[in-house]
């Protein structure tokens, strides 16, 4: 994107207090384009750009900045600029909103806004992160069950404004109890005539407010709705998890996954832009841990001193044996954790995939041993060959049982399975790997065990 | 999921060929899980279950079942049948099923079929694999520019029935060039004398034929769209990218990528019912690669042999210095990686990116230098303390900035930058580190080179 020549042009527009072009340059842009543009800006010149937009767009990107630039941008706004945003924000927006301010603007900023609205969004506000309550929003759209479609879609159009989407239509008791729901599809599809209670369907899909966000999303997408319900405890409609957001969760989700499995911490924002302490801290963690997890493979080195002193040549296999474990093991691992978060594969599935772990591992390792042994015969003789192929299968069927069954008994812990990241795998199966090596060696060429 | 208590009660109402028993049993699952339910059957009880459907349901079914089951039951059904099948799925189904048949059923099962349908659903099966037109359905919905809206809402009254997805409407001209689109939402909120082309916005999303499917996924996601109209190189409508299909897209980008990040090669079904000769192909070819590759990590060792036999205690360090090395180039790699799947990081971005990592990397090895100097003393003294010290801040930094660059270097090359897994990043930081490792302790403990 050639950012620089826009952000020149802009410049120079505000510079000469061309207002009118500026503001007709950002209207052609997508809100979350302008976003990505406004963060290359400094934040005095992104305040600027933004208050130059008509409120409604100016909400609709602020909606789509990072939280940090949220805070960075309200500190210089004034209470009822903050005001005019939070009613034009759509309200799970708005309650993020609310979590960047300082707890003692919240008042000063919710005094202009209706009663009906403010309570919604301090609501919205106060679920815990991660769950299905965060990030939920309650400007759906209820009609009562009794009404016809011709009524109903009256009652749409006159809603419709306040509503984030009005394709999945909720039907709610006295009590407010979610009792059913049906699409715009079919009340369109239908004769006005048509009673609501009729066409809705009862048998649908929910989740409740403390789900985890991550199963809200995976409920989206595998029964490709437009938006799932969140009920609370006794059954009453308190929210709807839009697609959109299933989709910036699975998103989200996913990159935490893949972090883990190289054992970063998850980040706030994006890489690209994370400060320097942050991925420091983010990544020291787990790699001290893996120092104290590499020393028994250096205890265990340490332990046949003299077993490698006979044979120095023995070295020489060494990294390739155990990493060969360790890399098997980080397949079978990532396979495993994976299919978990899919939902592809259940605790329940351990015994079946530990079977066929077994299968394949054995069919690894023996390629793997013939791989090797050849050059075990060529740099060490008969002997070393045998060593290094008894070592090879061992090995990588060690570390692939380990890759296999670390999720499994994170899982059963209520540990996240994806912890089991390659480099804790890789540094079990060395460990395992340097005894398994050496015992195998001292005992094929009949040295003194230590 | 109490499968096998369903599976027996639907196997006794079959035996007592109490047919309405079964399917009203049958009728109270929502498609995708009567899909999984019929998976876990043999494939004849499966087929006869799904003949007791009605056809409507049946296809839905259908088309959430993998393509070997699609293949396996088929090839036990009529053409008839199959026919009437293809003329309840949605068009983009349809074509995958066309996929799977042998291409002498193909005339066969599409002579039933309306002609306008049938080359709508040639068309969707000739586009290649991965693109965004072999995801794209035929099934949208298009109104006249000229036309208001109420007369547009009768329109699609009229032929929602055929339309997979109507809350986003498109305009073509009379060449069927795209020229707009607009909101079911727009449509009933306005007045019914507006007129289309007023109500209309002409600056959309769209993309191409040939553009990656995970491209158009991530367009969707990107502009929060329900659907993404594709257009062939003279601008011509060919089909629409619904929003269900984009979150199944990044769904299996994402765990194509973290198999990659694992040297698993891309697995067709899932993993729990991968077979196993499958799962063993995917996993050796790597493997054994990366085989060859530590092999330089050996041939380092017996280039140092004499440093090695001289001093046994250098061994001990060595799984803790290269897999830290290893470890801290997998974390680069994979914030890389990801960042550049999810369109956070560009190309263009190395430079920045290079600076930050060595700043961090410089912080990473600093510390691990401090933790093991303090072994190192311990086990060796200050000389050795010095060297693995020394070591640690140099392997860090190299295999940190291995595991940063490599992703660019392969993009650019345009090679998959997920390519760039964990197990290689390791295997080149090995490499280095071994030799790193011991050019520096042979220097420091004043051995002679080799």
């Amino acid at each position: 994107m050639p950012t620089a020549i826009l952000n020149d042009y802009l410049r120079r527009a505000i510079e000469r207090k061309d207002y009118q072009a500026v503001r007709q340059f950002l209207e052609e842009f997508q809100a979350v384009d302008l976003a990505e543009l406004l963060q290359t800006e400094p934040a005095e010149t992104a305040r600027e750009l933004l208050m130059h937009l008509p409120v409604a767009q100016r909400a609709s990107v602020f909606g789509h900045l990072p939280s940090d630039w949220q805070a960075q941008l309200t500190a210089t706004m004034t209470d009822k600029e903050v005001s005019q945003l939070l009613r034009h924000l759509d309200a799970d927006e708005g309650a993020d909103l609310l979590h960047v301010l300082p707890e003692d603007r919240h008042d000063l900023v919710l005094r202009n806004i209706a009663h009906a609205e403010r309570e919604a969004l301090r609501r919205l506000a106060s679920y815990e992160e991660g769950t299905a309550g965060a990030i939920m929003t309650s400007d759906y759209m209820t009609v009562p069950a009794e009404i016809n479609a011709g009524e109903a879609l009256n009652v749409i159009r006159k809603s419709a404004p306040s509503a984030e989407l009005i394709y999945q239509i909720y039907t709610v008791d006295t009590q407010y109890r979610l009792i059913g729901t049906l699409s715009l599809r079919e009340l369109i599809m239908n004769k006005p005539e048509a009673l609501i209670k009729d066409l809705m369907t009862t048998d649908m899909v929910k989740t409740t407010l403390s789900a985890k966000q991550e199963e809200a999303a995976k409920l989206i997408s595998r029964y490709d709705l437009l938006s799932l319900p969140v009920v609370d405890d006794e059954g009453h409609l308190v929210g709807i998890i839009t697609y959109d957001d299933a989709m910036d969760v699975a998103e989200a989700e996913a990159t935490e996954d893949m972090h883990k499995s190289a054992t970063v911490g998850p980040l706030a924002g994006n890489f690209r832009d994370a400060k320097l302490l942050t991925l420091y801290r983010k990544r020291i963690v787990w790699l001290l841990l893996l120092v104290f997890g590499n020393l028994i493979s250096g205890a265990g080195i340490a332990y046949y001193e003299e077993t490698i002193a006979a044979y120095v040549v023995l070295v020489f296999f060494l990294p390739l044996l155990i990493d060969s474990g360790g890399n098997a093991g980080s397949q079978a691992a990532t396979l495993v954790i994976r299919s978990m978060a899919t939902g592809d594969v259940a605790l329940s599935d351990w015994r079946k995939l530990l079977l066929k772990e077994v299968a394949v591992a054995s069919g690894l390792g023996l390629t793997m041993a013939a791989a090797v042994s050849v050059i075990g015969a060529y740099r060490g003789g008969f002997d070393i060959a045998w060593v290094v192929a008894l070592s090879m299968i061992c090995i990588v069927m060690t570390g692939s049982l380990v890759g296999l069954c670390l999720p499994f008994i994170l899982d059963r812990l209520d540990w996240d399975p994806a912890t089991a990241s390659a480099p804790l795998v890789t540094t079990i199966a060395d460990a395992s790997g340097v005894l398994i090596y050496f015992w195998i060696a001292t005992w094929i060429l009949h040295l003194p065990a230590p």
